[in-house]
């Protein structure tokens, strides 16, 4: 097995991505929500890149059935009836529903990754359930952590640094230098996470506009083991094999 | 002090340099080569991010000044008179030559660093001399590691983490995310450094294709301690005022 792990969506090549199972991580906050929502009960989540094709998709679906939630610069798109706190995709506003999600950062990476052989979503919140699924395909394995405004985030970074050493734990896998990077990160920085993601730009900012308590939620490893994978266009819900089913 | 650094050049915003000191890396090989052909008592290096205008550079100065440097895939480029090797860049090759550079990711770097308030390039081999530099200026300070093929490169931003260290040594500076990253992967594996380079992506390809006594070269810290400043358009030397003479 080959490891990769691209720090930032920028310079990835689509294509290279096709044969591969390819993970994405925004810890803050598009990964972690994503996950609350589907565990909540959320039909699917469909990302969109811009703001324009998420309302073309709620129009198109109906406002029963779609929920338009994301974020620019952390808040709540003008319109849109959920913004980027996983706090606010819990109970009856996601059961059964179709939720349409735009971020800054997050749903670029997903966009960008959409011809992988399989595409999963991760983040601490639901590590040992990805990597499970990593670990069960027979394939090449590449990590796209999303960044923030094209440039490296560091709560990235070490998650994609504790999902590597998952998934390598007894296997010897040839990793790239972004790769042995990340598992660095983790072994240095991964004893405090909840530490180095309140002290990282993109966990002081949020402190800053009100969002503090989304850090804790989305420090807590294995808290919320299922994973999103694509189908289609839509991410729906695997729950892992070995674990017992949660939330329904 | 703010210290920033980018483990690629692509997403960097030319502008937002302005006001910055700002230090390109490519330890393997760019930022080593012209180090090395600045002590060996060249005029000057012009970066050229393209074939097309290193050769038209060339074509200006004429012959007896000029001599074509540089590389693509590690290679050297047909029709220039050197490659990428650090070892081609001394004698009579090179003193009171204008050398005009080009290489896959290195100078892809330098040109878009151009509009720093002071633009050093740094390596292993002149540590000491561009973290004097820095300490100097009372700017803040950002690192442009070159990458490989728009991708992440282990060395550098282990290099650009012992810098980091050596910079802030006795200062408090606010760092993003990346500095953090890169100060911490210094401290993790800077220890071996010759390890970590034989071992990385480019180190391994450098192996491949026949250059690995470069790798040494590069690895050497403090080796040539000099510092390359771009004047204009053209880098010409920086002796470290604390140190004594070399090569002339």
């Amino acid at each position: 097995m080959r490891i990769d792990c691209h720090f930032t969506p920028g310079p990835v090549d689509e294509l290279a991505l096709r044969e591969r199972t390819v993970v994405v991580i925004d810890v803050l906050r598009a990964s972690s929500t994503i996950i609350t929502a589907l565990s909540s009960g959320a039909r699917e989540v469909i990302p969109a890149a811009t703001v324009e094709s998420a309302m073309k998709i709620a129009g198109n679906l109906g406002p029963d059935q779609a929920v338009l939630g994301g974020e620019r610069n952390g808040r709540i798109i003008p319109g849109f009836d959920l913004g980027n706190s996983p706090a606010e995709y819990v109970g009856s506003r996601v059961q059964g529903k179709s939720i349409i999600f735009s971020s800054t950062n997050g749903s670029q990476a997903m966009v960008k990754a959409r011809y992988a052989a399989e595409l999963a979503i991760g983040a601490f919140i639901n590590m040992g359930a990805v990597a499970a699924v990593v670990r069960e395909r027979p394939r090449d394995f590449v990590i796209l952590c999303s960044g923030r405004n094209g440039g490296f985030s560091l709560e990235d970074a070490v998650c994609a640094g504790m999902l590597i050493a998952r998934v390598a734990e007894d296997q010897e896998p040839v990793m790239s230098d972004s790769a042995v990077a990340a598992m660095s990160l983790y072994r240095s920085l991964g004893r405090g996470i909840l530490k180095m993601m309140r002290t990282s730009d993109h966990g002081k900012y949020l402190e800053e506009i009100g969002f503090g308590g989304d850090i804790r939620y989305c420090a807590a490893v294995d808290s919320v083991p299922v994973v999103p994978l694509l189908e289609g266009n839509v991410f729906r819900l695997r729950r892992e094999s070995t674990s017992s089913p949660v939330n329904s």
